[in-house]
């Protein structure tokens, strides 16, 4: 019964909770059995909280019985170690954040899940600072894709994808600022949210990027996304940059279904060098929307180029090191060899180049906001290439030899450029058995339009039901 | 008769035409034959408009008439040349420029001032496309400062300044990216005015500093640029940067009086390396309005210290390029030498100190804000010392060595950084007879309020009535 309960989806846990088929703490001790079962070679938990779990749990079995209970009672989340959790060691990812003092209080996240009743079980590994989309850390380890050993698990919220594709727990939050919550999904076949810029308070979460960073859900399904969205968004006051927008009820949202969706494809934009696999993949999918209802059609985003990796490379590179310089200090030398790469880098990127990059920005969104009025979301692989293998620095797409961290966020990082809300959803698998997903964007504030539509293709498949190897 | 003419102030041409004691035709006459007599001394005009402003006086005239005449109309005004006026090569300042086809529109601020029956009269020289304090232009020869032949005319709107302060015509349009508006003013003892950032539309204006550039008035009086600012100010959907904020009756609201209106001096951070005649000047100037019924309290601004100029000097540098880059293609040798080294040194600007001075900017905006809460405006002088010699590169104030284009845009520049309403205006000269300013500061389109307390300090005085030498 146990494994049982691990397993199941957050709706179903939901379900079965008031049902009062099970319990809170039955919920969360099979949950920390499996953690503790699996996590010794899956590697994606930094600090699992069983004690402060379990008190969770029991107020929660309590408020259920109340008949008070929060929209997430008693439902397992565990969280990237980059949000601050009271009591905790914030590694960062890195071993320079190894001694620090545990956090006295809790990122906005994490008190908003809290205070909807949902467990905090633990901290997930990423890649170092977030700072890489493979979620490779030679300091701390690296997760575990459960589809492949030898692969990476993606990041930077490699441990957050690891852990609920591994059924460790049954969703995480993860922080996405060139696709690090649609990476780790499309590479272990999960389902993740980049909600829009400014949606979810980013108070009490270490930066990357200022104007790129996102928290978001990674999930078994988009029906689990849209649950945990309805909680974490919404204004705080504690981020200037959190947005003044009502909350709609994502979950009563879910069920519009397809008919009538207008979803535009920049194939000629976005599918020029990608894995024939993942073509292949992503036009079964677009078959299957159609067939549910949706119409397909192509729409040209001649912005939507490689060349906007540059942009958001040197975007990243710039703000990263002005915003981590006084987070960083003395803690520099215990960084890892490709951080401190990075902050080399980043010093002589030029002035020129990051207004330029601002302005390729701009110009992206005003494509991306024109094609938008025609139709109602855009759809396009969550990466042009399956998960590539450890320490693998370029790969071959095409015949054309590309850099592993510009060809992974090819088709994620305009995303947040532009901050439209993006899902990833599994839609396949290669011959080789890796995952291949799909990325549905929408307007700006639209996350329920996202969710609904991949509901509706979760209804329509079971790529999302496919377990890897225990 | 004519004479007179050419001397009156906006308000009270407007009053006479009304009055029907004079013609808009008379006017303008009175105006180019003032142009032409003076301008061979002053060089403050690159294109005078004769026959449109004929053409322009009869319409005014028709409409004051009819009884149906545009709140600005009969009234001449000039208008920098980097702004579009139909017909007219624009040359922003360059003779790489010169050859050009004329402009086929209006810039938006041109065709409202027309829209509104005022007589565009010209366009007036400036600093190379904008690109500099002092107004000097090897190329297109610098307009003469009437108070010192010697002297710099302040710029980049240089041509503006010495127009209205050689009585050429009363008011002119400016652009202001870190003082240039108000240098002229200054320099040259007249009023000038920096609105809102967003509150003037910018469209067909030539760029230098996209989040820095302001367009606004120069006049004789505080008065005259609330004339103005009611016709120049409001929404553009031409300007995506322009703020759709309600335009307030300017001219209406001046007669509120001083009594009650708290001032905020940044004493400590503002003065510390300053002329001891313009702090003499401007502490009579802040004696003077506290005697006319104001409050006046030290403010502390810690970040507003002589570092601001390189904040404003590497987001210009960086912006400028990149906005210029396509506009000067392969006019670039024929550019002078001074922005062509500016252009050499943009190369080096890194991003790291462009988001650095992104980053000051949004604290600076923070402790201003703050300020603003406790205090209706802030008061500095316009600049810590008198027009410089034309050709000094460097200043001695206070015994320190200063670069002259840092000295001259210390105290302006932090309000572009802010975007804040600013107005300079004269309060007083050098025992040389230079002229010195005061500059008033307000709250984000709270140009209302600093136009009335500028109104309020010229009625209290005199100093702009004050005229140099013909």
């Amino acid at each position: 019964m146990s494994a049982g309960l691990a397993d199941l989806s957050l709706a179903e846990l939901r379900r079965a909770l008031r049902a009062r088929e099970t319990t809170a703490l039955a919920v969360t001790e099979a949950v920390l059995a499996r953690v503790q079962e699996r996590d010794r070679r899956v590697h994606a938990f930094a600090t699992v909280t069983a004690e402060a779990a379990l008190t969770a749990a029991r107020a929660a079995d309590a408020a259920l019985a109340r008949g008070n209970a929060g929209p997430l009672a008693g439902l397992p989340v565990a969280v990237k170690d980059l949000m601050a959790v009271e009591g905790v060691v914030r590694t960062n990812g890195s071993m320079a954040f190894e001694g620090d003092a545990p956090a006295s209080t809790d990122a906005t996240v994490v008190s908003r899940l809290r205070a909807a009743g949902a467990v905090v079980v633990g901290t997930t590994h990423l890649h170092e600072l977030a700072f890489g989309p493979t979620g490779v850390n030679p300091g701390l380890g690296t997760p575990t894709n459960p589809w492949a050993a030898d692969r990476v698990p993606g990041g930077s919220s490699s441990g957050s994808g690891a852990a609920v594709a591994s059924r460790l727990v049954p969703a995480a939050l993860g922080t996405d600022t060139g696709g690090s919550i649609r990476i780790p999904a499309s590479f272990c076949g999960i389902s993740g949210l980049k909600p829009t810029y400014g949606r979810v308070s980013r108070a009490g979460v270490t930066p990357l990027s200022w104007t790129l960073d996102h928290v978001g859900p990674l999930a078994r399904t988009a029906e689990d996304a849209a649950l945990l969205l309805g909680v974490l968004a919404g204004h705080d006051p504690a981020d200037p940059t959190s947005a003044r927008v009502a909350v709609p009820d994502y979950v009563g949202l879910l069920e519009r279904g397809l008919p009538g969706v207008r979803i535009g494809v920049p194939r000629g934009d976005c599918l020029a060098v990608a894995d024939p696999e993942v073509v292949h993949a992503f036009d079964r999918a677009l078959a299957d929307l159609r067939d549910a209802g949706a119409t397909v059609t192509d729409v040209a985003l001649p912005t939507l180029t490689p060349l906007t990796a540059a942009a958001l490379g040197a975007i990243i590179l710039t703000e990263a090191s002005a915003a981590l310089e006084p987070l960083i200090g003395a803690r520099r030398e215990r960084l890892g060899l490709e951080t401190n790469v990075y902050f080399e880098f980043a010093k002589v990127v030029t002035a020129r180049h990051y207004v330029a990059a601002q302005r390729l920005r701009t110009r992206l969104y005003e494509e991306m906001r024109a094609v938008l009025e025609r139709v109602d979301l855009l759809a396009t692989p969550g990466t042009v290439l399956p998960a590539p293998r450890i320490g693998e620095l370029q790969v071959l797409l095409d015949g054309v030899e590309v850099g592993t961290t510009d060809a992974i966020t090819r088709l994620t990082g305009p995303f947040n450029l532009t901050g439209l809300p993006a899902l990833a959803l599994p839609c396949g698998f290669t011959r080789g058995r890796l995952p291949i997903s799909l990325q549905l964007v929408g307007r700006p504030f639209a996350e329920a339009d996202v969710l609904a539509v991949g509901h509706a293709y979760q209804r329509a498949t079971d790529w999302h039901r496919r377990l890897p190897p225990d």
